[in-house]
């Protein structure tokens, strides 16, 4: 990881890959940014009530303050406003230097998705999924969006997704791995299906609040094991999609788990694999090991990016996944960026770097 | 309330009062009691995995040990079984020297409703419904059973009510206070549209597990507490089903709340009518002040009755939330029972009497 950023002028432009980084954050300046598209009784609700969540951490920060809006020191756009804010800033910083011929969007606020107002939180999700079209991928193609859905409203995100199905501004469904009850529960299967009817995978960043303690073990102390935490999100959620038969029932369900890591997969579906052959008939509907399931309808962002001591695991840890289910992501603005030219400490086959950086994003999104 | 039990052949018969008991406990001796409707997968379930249940209390029983199985020390039948587990026994103690014209079954175990597994939930629900059916309605004609159903999984739950709609071996939907969510959620909503469909009320009988500290201020540290927290679950019902707009959806829903007392309703509700004139901008669709939707749908059972020290101010309550919404109730076989002789420490005019004894419940739940 870096926080430091680079000057990508001095790289020449023939050793440079073209990549799809699938982890790009566009941001808003304020919540007010999107009464374009609220309807008026929303934006009042915004002034007399604001938004009402679920939120485990009173008077803390979701993000620590040493590296303000989560991001890089040298993000901050010179015209003003936050990390994100600028479509011309992200181009001459990140899009154009770095060779994206596509990035994904993941719009992280405004927390449509965690309101308790279910038709305040569908608002916000709809005037989201508008503003990324016309602030974002209408100016500028290379900039793909992520269907912003309210998973505790299953109906509203069913046709929130079935409303911009075919609609290639969009390439994914995206939703907070931190839901109100572990995601592969019945409730949230309508959101499953209208994916699938939209032929779109789920992307799930780490995110979302539910009031929960986010450690299995209780509420954690520092803001370092709250980071961590979000890994054990990922695992809860990947049990519980396995262990529901949501693969079962949709059979071409894809999911995207977007800046969770993937050290912990094989750990994780030894266990599982080896459960489920013992107390299987707990559930039935499981049909197959847990890992065949994983391996076929999971994919993975690279950061933050595992860095282990004998940089060859990596290797094997690639190998273990498949190779065509990781995806290159940057999290730009954001300060734990993954500079492309430097993200991988070993050398990966030029067949391989391929996949990573494009040809496996390019074939999950159907890009061309 | 009263713990002991009084011999009531010795009351004349002509001075006693047809009843109709809205909360009678019939009781398993086992939950293989219910093996005759369970396939066997669940049979096997019940001995290798056996319940899964989110509840807070661990190594807590929900009652004391002071009376055992919550019941009156007399209640327990000479051949053996817990108390509630044998009809005629019941008959002998309760049905007839009560002069009850019927009893509304409130069947607590097996808790269906807060299992996990939605599926083994599901299924236990339905094999007590036919045990409710097999063991007592169709043996004692003055039983009336209630449906249960398992919230958490609304779907299954719409269709369990539709199954036996028209069966009048049942006349009521029972679920727990305490779910997942607060009830007046949109996701327990298609139970509300089956309810309506099928013209039965809901039956509120305390009880249920979710892993919330079942008081808003936290975790009691008493039994003394936990029994008390029960009416806070009730007002926390009642608020959810008004202010997410329940009884706007569904006009016809009709409520019952059973041994949750009856003596906060009127503070709630002014509370309620206070909040919602100032600040009704938030709940649009909440269109009438909540007291009104309060006395329009929702009717109480009168055990455990509340005792004020001037018994003037009984009155007053019942004045207050209407003669016709109160359902006379003793709890049988547990240990604070009302008996119907005494229960009221003030005198009833006779119209009044009848209609608390009889009549409400007669014609909620379209009795002869």
């Amino acid at each position: 990881m870096s926080t430091q950023v680079l000057d990508k002028r001095r790289v020449e432009p023939e050793t440079r890959l073209a990549i799809i980084d699938c982890d790009i954050h566009p941001t808003m300046k304020s919540l007010s940014d999107l009464n374009p598209w609220l309807e008026r009784r929303w934006q009042e609700h915004i002034v007399t009530y604001s938004e009402h969540m679920r939120q485990g951490l009173a008077k803390t920060l979701m993000h620590p303050r040493m590296q303000p809006a989560v991001s890089r020191g040298d993000a901050w756009p010179p015209t003003g406003g936050p990390p994100g804010s600028y479509l011309p800033f992200m181009q001459e910083q990140h899009l154009d230097p770095n060779g994206v011929q596509y990035g994904m969007l993941q719009t992280l606020r405004p927390n449509g998705n965690s309101q308790r107002n279910l038709d305040f939180g569908a608002a916000l999700c709809t005037a989201a999924n508008e503003w990324q079209m016309e602030v974002w991928t209408r100016k500028d193609r290379r900039l793909k969006g992520s269907i912003l859905v309210g998973q505790e409203w299953p109906e509203a995100a069913a046709k929130e997704i079935a409303r911009r199905a075919g609609n290639r501004d969009f390439v994914q469904v995206a939703m907070p791995p931190r839901a109100d009850e572990p995601l592969g529960r019945r409730r949230y299967w309508p959101i499953y299906r209208a994916a699938c009817e939209a032929n779109l995978p789920i992307g799930l960043h780490v995110s979302g609040t539910n009031g929960h303690p986010s450690s299995g073990a209780g509420w954690p102390s520092y803001y370092i094991e709250e980071h961590h935490s979000n890994v054990q999100s990922m695992q809860g959620l990947v049990t519980s999609l396995v262990m529901e038969g949501v693969f079962e029932q949709f059979p071409t369900l894809k999911i995207v788990l977007i800046e969770g890591g993937f050290a912990w997969v094989p750990a994780l579906t030894w266990r599982l694999d080896k459960h489920w052959a013992r107390m299987r008939s707990e559930v039935p509907h499981v049909k197959r090991p847990p890992s065949e399931y994983i391996r076929e309808h999971i994919w993975f962002t690279t950061q933050p990016i595992e860095e282990p001591e004998d940089p060859r695991h990596l290797i094997d840890l690639i190998d273990w996944i498949g190779e065509d289910r990781l995806l290159f992501s940057t999290d730009y603005p954001h300060w734990d960026f993954d500079d492309p030219h430097y993200v991988f400490k070993v050398p990966l086959d030029e067949a391989r770097k391929q996949k990573i950086f494009r040809g496996n994003a390019q074939a999950l999104y159907g890009l061309d």
